[in-house]
């Protein structure tokens, strides 16, 4: 099989890799020309057989609409479209939309791994009708990590449904590596009791409740730095994290964890909080409780 | 009525004045002398009428423990202590038993109204037996604030009952503030649609649903600095907030505000936070995101 | 001042009786024949005099949006349209720019105040051009609480930023009530202690921190119903709620309290919690815990 | 080595498995006669050579204690207790002075792994003098999972710390559990979009981020009931999860998910919540919402 790829960033490279070593011809795009196979995405496009299959993995939102659009202006009826980046569930009904009025096919896929996928493969979530699915199913296996299919790979549905679960995903993500940070300071907390903090997390990988990836990373990381002196507790955030609070809102899902964990990532990233003044400033007009001046 | 007073901070010497304004004769005691009736606990006992009643304002804990302690070896049965501190309802347990031992009655007081008591009056949340409360009522009375007896003081139950609603009390205040904290921050972060922030919290103050004394508070410390410039985001917590925690765990009940508000509070007074600095640092582990140096 | 009044439920048709007890001539319009004054909009549109002013107050979303729409084919340019329900401020740029175009003016109010408004007057949060805020300012007067104008109505900014601010206080408001929710529940909690639950709520009316117009409603709510024990804790949630935590996320702004009171209506509306379903069977696996048998 | 072992219910039977399939010979003892190896834990003593090891295994608090205090009659001077209950750290202080006292050694234990523990090996961490430690370290490598000592044991500091890492692995643990229960509240809720829900967990444990063991339970437990249709959302807590709010108040370390998922199990167990009732009754007051009357 050989597919067009756009995008071959952090992720959309690696996965390049990893589709070439599985059997998978590719010629890859990128705005970046040392990286790119082909000079632009029409000669990408004319280097494909029809019916064509282009996967597109850039950044969510405007730049995923305009190659979307792109592509619509130069694929034929017949060819398939895989979205693989992180876009919101929603705009996959606007792409599979607007390529169907052209007769181009449509997938969507969250695709799970961050840099370790190219060696341990990718976890996949595709959302499209069964046909569709069906078309790409070696790509996907070339992705996957080795295994069960099931493992690692679901059709969830249709259209929007695999990066719906790749959202519920990464808002599971962020609650568990909060927990583990929770538990983290927790252990911080008592250095006179607890002599051996990275060795506590470590000696959970096997047996233990929590084990896990995330534990196996801090792991990692505490090796490197076994206080994380050197980093500081600054959280960016993605749209994934965001669109999940957003969702379980609009379907009355209370979820307190995920929520907590985006609220802290963003009190991470505050250099002083508007919210906590106001409470300064309360508790000094009725009790008198003197206050920080800020300077 | 004549009575002793041990304690003339902020809380205690403010009280002192309204007592003396309301008609109730103090001699009151404090270690320094410069605002102490009393050269000690001893002289100020001395010099009450018996059966004597002696209302303690000093902080909660050990030096509770020893003013009940000092008060044992001094006073005589019949007498009575008043612990209008804020002690937590289990140390109320243990003064009682520890006077009641020496034939001395003891009744718990929770005052709520900081600075603003000795004009307004003090809200009062009493725990005792019904006879011993009776007793000095006319102590309660000049203390609280004007209007109905019942809606700025409650004979709340046995004791432990009045601190015990007192805890509650400020539980409930904390979320009360952090609430109005984050409509402060929600409303900053509009700056281009919002042009008066401080006139949009004056306005609540009458005919809305959130019209209260915090928000008068709010009012006034925005006049002061309209966008709290001056003012850092630094928040200490007191005991009673914590054992509103502990409590609620013990029985069993939510409470997702009130655990917010302390948890925004110990947020607050970090330099960084290690929680953070361990998602961070997962991040980077799995997804190759940067990590700002810590230095 | 003659104005027209579309809605007259609930909100709408206290504010008229305000609005005409204040001096402001009302023809109203409401589906209902039995409160409207007018038989259609079109009638009451042509009873008003020109310059025309009409307050719209009919529920949120896609009836406001045919209420605009209708009121832009009956009105003439120069003609003023105050949107004062709970419309989402991002829908204000919508209305403003269809009525705009014929020329028509746009001013959106956040109202404040529920049934008591019509007794105590509406707290009112404004948006629009300066020009047209104080041509219908006779209108606000009359609709505010007595009192000094600042402390019962703000112009808080161009269109859109009334109901912006209208959409914060709910969110405070909403985390204001689950904070003496959250009490109540204390409370209640320990009724071996606490003797006098309602007495409690009712002696923190004077004097204390939490005095509120909130706490003197839990005072009315519990002399009727001491336990609430004929009310279920079931409780529906509107859209301002919602729209504050999707602000906060937009703004990255944390609202744990706020959130964390919707998440609390969501559970109440719930048979079951298929979350807490999983954390059951969860502990069943790891733990062989028992679990309980839905039936 | 022969230890003694008291305590054989579902986790002390299963450890007596896996203590002799290790090579330790064990005397057990329990009240109940059909499973222990000894009438009773003098008889069980008597068995042991000296110096002597006897493994705790019983409920924490009360039960824990009378054990310890039974052992503290029995033992010799340089005999060893191992408490591998799930005691609070803060009772290892009173248990190891106790026993002390009489030259009776002290080591506390924290296990997890469950009822699978018997067949994977338990994680374990312990707290204790070097000394004592490396003494019964054999206990531990029978106990412990395959594979490389530290990936499953840890000595994480003197007495308290094993009890204090396990309380904090259980917290996270909690909270691990809350986020995989929101994510299938989330994907439940779109059942008109997400088309296999039991699927779209099974494809997580390969390749993705938040691949774990207990995604792995969770995909046991839909593979036997996929929508949990049988089991209902009744969660009960341990002492280990309140211990760890209480610990993170103590040490003024926000743990907003360990809370959250506290609460939520909380809220689980109610019937009716009173807190709701008492928000249901305040927007019934301001709003004229109508409740929902319980009956």
């Amino acid at each position: 099989m050989h597919i067009g790829l756009i995008g071959l960033g952090k992720m959309g490279g690696n996965m390049r890799t990893r589709l070439r070593a599985g059997g998978i011809e590719v010629t890859g795009y990128d705005r970046n020309p040392e990286v790119s196979d082909a000079a632009s995405v029409a000669e990408m496009v004319a280097a494909l057989p029809a019916p064509r299959t282009v996967w597109v993995m850039v950044p969510a939102g405007k730049i995923t609409d305009s190659v979307i659009t792109e592509l619509g202006g130069l694929l034929e009826p017949g060819d398939l479209v895989i979205d693989g980046g992180n876009s919101r569930f929603s705009d996959d009904f606007e792409h599979a939309k607007e390529l169907g009025e052209k007769g181009i096919d449509y997938v969507d896929a969250g695709v799970s791994g961050g840099v370790w996928g190219v060696e341990n493969g990718y976890g996949l979530m595709v959302g499209g009708s069964a046909e569709q699915v069906e078309r790409v199913m070696p790509v996907f296996d070339a992705l996957r990590p080795e295994g069960p299919r099931e493992e690692g790979f679901v059709h969830v549905g249709e259209i929007g449904a695999g990066h719906y679960a790749k959202m519920v995903h990464n808002g599971i993500e962020y609650a568990m590596m909060q927990a583990f940070a929770e538990g983290f300071e927790l252990l911080e907390a008592r250095k006179d009791l607890i002599k051996d903090v990275p060795g506590t997390f470590e000696a959970w990988q096997r047996g233990t409740v929590v084990r896990s990836w995330l534990l196996d990373l801090l792991v990692l990381a505490l090796k490197e730095d076994p206080t994380l002196a050197e980093i500081e507790g600054y959280v960016e955030d993605s749209g994934e994290g965001r669109w999940t609070i957003e969702e379980a809102i609009n379907n009355a899902v209370a979820v307190p964890t995920i929520a907590a964990s985006i609220f802290a990532r963003f009190v991470s990233r505050q250099e002083d909080s508007p919210a906590m003044k106001a409470v300064a400033a309360l508790r000094n007009q009725f009790g008198g409780h003197s206050v920080k001046s800020a300077e």
